[in-house]
């Protein structure tokens, strides 16, 4: 059992700091598209819990972990009542959520890789796990409110990468049998430090190498 | 094993009934995005199953329902052979499908709350479940027509508050030890009828604090 | 067991074609929308993967093949590479990858039904899982994607018709008991011709019966 790598307490903590950052964020772009009040919450709700139900539901944990903790159901409910109530003070903070939403990415691509693990995954498919874990409530967060989720979107800076290399970074060290807190911190770590070089210095991905191409003009 | 609370075959009349509302719901939706008969298929079953899929997919009820009784899967079919031969007529009753479609509402919400609890989950997942099961399909429904959901929109009237009344009645009575057809029964009428009122009088949900805000104006 | 029509590595080689295949169509979109490579690569394992995905949670047989075949995995990788660095070249051979996608499609809806029919589900459920399996992959990349699913538009040659036609041959044998490889491929080679004639000849799928409605010109 890999998946209590810090005390209960500690992980469950740092679990509640994640999915409230990810409702911050849902609850966010939900006020920006104009939902009223339980459009708010559905959306706080999808973005922090989506990416472990998906998880959850590939790896057979039903009933998921999302429906069986209070906690993680209360959690973004509080983060609909904060954005409802002060959401222009929540958008004047958006560089601290932006960081927040960095630590989540972290702490949800180790754990969800090493929940993934505990329940008989290859090492692969765990880290794809963890990346799910990380970014899939984001992507849900796009398509219901009806946009192309920002996680594909060339224009805005890298995401996924950071999520990669800390659910790789985790797969090697159970490989080679070296998963302590140590390194799994370490890895949330990584990818925390990577997304937020990220926004700093805007790194973004390359798009197909097209340069031949006049498709892209011309749609 | 709260599940059965009507006779089995009360039961099953009464799912049949939600899922063929429902399912009216999605063909015409289709036919309005000018989807082709497939197109309408589809959307109806979607619609109409969706929501039933999703909590069963949850609570590891698989196969799910809808892929184990075959009236579950003819009676979307018969709504598109209706909505297809019959469109401007049942536009023209377009009233009269928010009535069964209200009562749709009503039976799934209970229905729903109801199966999640005989799956061992607790109250307040068992309620969400039973939201879920009511609103999943419409929400379901519209991502596939790629439109904003209406669920989440402020200018649509309450959809999901007479639901969530619905399944934290099913919750308080089994809490409570009351679960009866009668209260069961209460439950189904409750939101059905809070959902006609929510039509009738355009009852809204307020969007957020946002009165100092100049997002809103300037997006 | 009837999965295993054919001999293992004959229908494992047949799944990564159907794969490879799907990969690039999904990977060619995530191109014409301007996705950066991460998100040329989620649009490929999506397509690829999809519709397995969602009959393997239905059925319950999870952990689902896509995440314990890592060749599932990395073939579209592979797709996402050669699109990467060729995309040009790929789209002018648009009419080789239909070609290969038609094939996807037979293989995909037959394989589907025999597996769904093999975890206990009936006849027509199975025949409706061959069909998600077929066609799940591209619905979920046309919603990633933002865009209308083209298996629900009618300005699309027929697409869900030859794997519907092809699962129910397959559940038809079954019923019988004549399943066989040879059965079974003349399903696939059913399906493979009916979407290479529908794409010649444009096959379309009526709209709804709407000629005396003016709701379509008014929307």
């Amino acid at each position: 059992m890999y998946q209590q790598l810090f005390t209960p307490s500690v992980q469950h903590t740092l679990d509640l700091i994640g999915i409230f950052v990810f409702a911050i964020s849902g609850a966010l772009l939900a006020v920006r598209k104009n939902f009223d009040v339980f459009g708010i919450a559905v959306l706080a709700e999808v973005t922090a819990l989506g990416g472990g139900l998906f998880r959850d539901l590939v790896i057979g944990a039903v009933p998921p972990a999302a429906f069986t903790d209070l906690g993680y159901f209360v959690t973004p409910l509080l983060a609909t009542v904060l954005v409802f109530f002060l959401h222009p003070h929540v958008e004047r903070l958006q560089a601290g959520v932006n960081v927040f939403d960095a630590a989540g990415l972290g702490l949800f691509c180790v754990a969800g890789t090493t929940k993934a693990y505990d329940y008989g995954l290859g090492l692969t498919a765990s880290a794809c796990l963890g990346l799910a874990t990380a970014v899939g409530g984001g992507v849900l967060r796009d398509v219901l409110a009806n946009e192309v989720p920002s996680l594909l979107r060339w224009d805005r800076d890298l995401y996924a990468v950071p999520a990669i290399v800390g659910a790789a970074m985790v797969a090697l060290c159970i490989r080679f049998d070296g998963l302590t807190p140590l390194t799994s911190g370490l890895a949330v770590v990584t990818a925390f430090v990577l997304r937020l070089c990220a926004m700093r210095f805007h790194w973004r991905a390359p798009r197909a190498w097209n340069r031949r191409s006049t498709v892209l003009e011309t749609e």
